[in-house]
């Protein structure tokens, strides 16, 4: 993490020219930038703030992409494809890992970089590992941030990647345009490792590894996920959740994703649900950020945190209950009766 | 209302007896108990904690189910023919309703006392509306506390009943053992209607209405149901989702819905899950009432409340990054720089 660490010695620059450079797209600019806005040190908050505000007139203009699958599902593999064929096109790509397993160990740079390491050697990519990060609200806050500034660089597609496994899907759901579901072929056994709702978030599925002999097979598959999904409320009254094959080793299947997603783009910014989506996920982010922090004040409050334990030990063997729990942790942390204000 | 009324006005009784009266299966007392648990008031709180204290080592013994549909799938007609043909096998059987829009129009007590009218007219059976008030958490809070009464009234039945449109089909299935969803005959085209996440939450689908000519097609989807749950993640290890048709109107296949709850219940205690769920549901219920109350003790906060509207549009519209906006409703909030409570 020894990038990071130059960063945070660098982060004293001035605000301005900070955003300046990372609006040129200056490359070290960009790192330094979020290195700022995932830093939980408090004096650098108000910095960050002050270099949002600064970058917020220069965003919204990118296509933000979802990516998600179960560990084994190919999706480093599929993201490097994908991105390379997109640069191809013509755009610019920046890919962000959401991955609250990783953040919590600090990160997986070298991982990453490893993982992706055709798409890193290009000059129109930018690939950042998931912050390091306690809480996955702090993970996926700073990410939301992370692709912010990564837009003001003038990064006109942005990857959001994440596990699958985790909490993290509905965050990274409600951080994009699109959630594109990379599965494997098979009776969706893998399904059983994916957290409940996954399915009903995927504006697209893409049944990866259709190679060699698991093509037929990965046919079969997209049949069944393609009834199965019928059955499902979609996101969007002005999308059909498609459902298709392809396989990032051979590299087949890519120029139809990447299609997919310029349709589901153009379809929803036609309807206007594009604009309204994301002035809503701004509004929710503002929420969810107010809620996230709110329990982390009362969790971090001493008085709180002696009783925590003891309080859910009592209600989980039936002997206090919960409202009465809450109650009394409320008012330890609001130092008052809570009923008074709520 | 005025029952609710009268209630209110009879509050100022001597809890213990109360309790007393309620552990008795006394069904005024029941109804004062739980019109005291919904009390909004805050004088009532501390009564509703000690009454809640009192019966929690009674509580426990029931077996909870969530019932949710959409409005015409025909939930009350099931329901009903459900609780009789239980309480003929011996049973009580409580049902509560969790209605978030008939609660903010203050409960509909006659409405679901005519809907279940053979029912509501057994001594074996209690049948309590949805609780007035503002929150959808604040409803589903006294619906848990509701629950707990019944219990400890001797009903070894909770039926939870939702209406599957909302919000609080997460919640109902939380507070539950067992969650049945009740779909119409047909694509699931009614699915459009039911939010997102609620196919999988689901521990029984039952497709209603399987009668007169409706019963083939009613067979046809069960099908298709059975074949898009296999790929979906099912809520219990121990538990393999079941898809079965009835029609509540001709009394058929109630029987076999009610063997799938005894079966359900079975597994899950065999397997120990029931005890662990529900320690589980209690402290999410606990966390839930602490998240629920401090987001209203921030939102009725006059200061933040001034603030949301300016600071929600200028979010809205791109204008202000929304952790810089949560971070000021939070220090309007807590008179402090929340990091560094955080």
């Amino acid at each position: 993490m020894t990038i990071q660490a130059d960063n945070e010695a660098s982060l004293t620059m001035d605000i301005g020219s900070l955003a300046d450079a990372v609006l040129k797209g200056d490359r070290r600019a960009l790192a330094r930038a979020i290195t700022l806005v995932e830093s939980t040190r408090n004096d650098h908050r108000a910095d960050a703030n002050a270099l949002l505000q600064a970058l917020l007139p220069s965003t919204g203009r990118s296509i933000r992409l979802g990516i998600s699958g179960v560990p084994g599902v190919g999706k480093s593999t599929f993201i490097e494809v994908l991105g390379n064929h997109v640069i191809d096109q013509g755009h610019r790509v920046a890919v962000l890992t959401v991955d609250p397993s990783s953040a919590i160990s600090g990160g997986s740079i070298l991982g990453d970089k490893t993982r992706m390491e055709l798409l890193s050697r290009r000059p129109e990519a930018y690939i950042r590992p998931s912050p390091a990060g306690k809480t996955l609200g702090g993970v996926t806050r700073r990410s939301r941030e992370a692709l912010i500034v990564c837009e003001a660089a003038g990064y006109d597609v942005v990857i959001v990647e994440t596990v699958g496994v985790g909490q993290s899907e509905t965050r990274v759901a409600d951080m994009t345009d699109m959630f594109m579901l990379l599965l494997l072929p098979g009776g969706g056994d893998e399904l059983q490792g994916i957290k409940r709702g996954i399915m009903e978030l995927a504006d697209l599925v893409l049944i990866n590894k259709a190679d060699d002999d698991m093509a037929a097979l990965a046919k079969r598959s997209a049949a069944e996920y393609r009834n199965a999904l019928r059955l499902l409320h979609p996101r969007s009254q002005h999308w059909k959740v498609r459902v298709q094959t392809c396989s990032a080793r051979d590299g087949t299947g890519i120029e139809e994703a990447w299609q997919q997603v310029l349709q589901h783009h153009a379809a929803l910014q036609e309807a206007g649900e594009l604009a309204v989506r994301r002035a809503g996920q701004a509004r929710d982010w503002m929420w969810s950020e107010v809620d996230d922090a709110l329990l982390a004040a009362l969790q971090d409050d001493p008085a709180v945190c002696e009783q925590i334990p003891l309080l859910e030990t009592a209600v989980s063997e039936g002997r206090l209950p919960p409202v009465t729990a809450a109650r009394q942790l409320l008012e330890l942390f609001l130092g008052q009766n809570p009923e008074s204000k709520s």
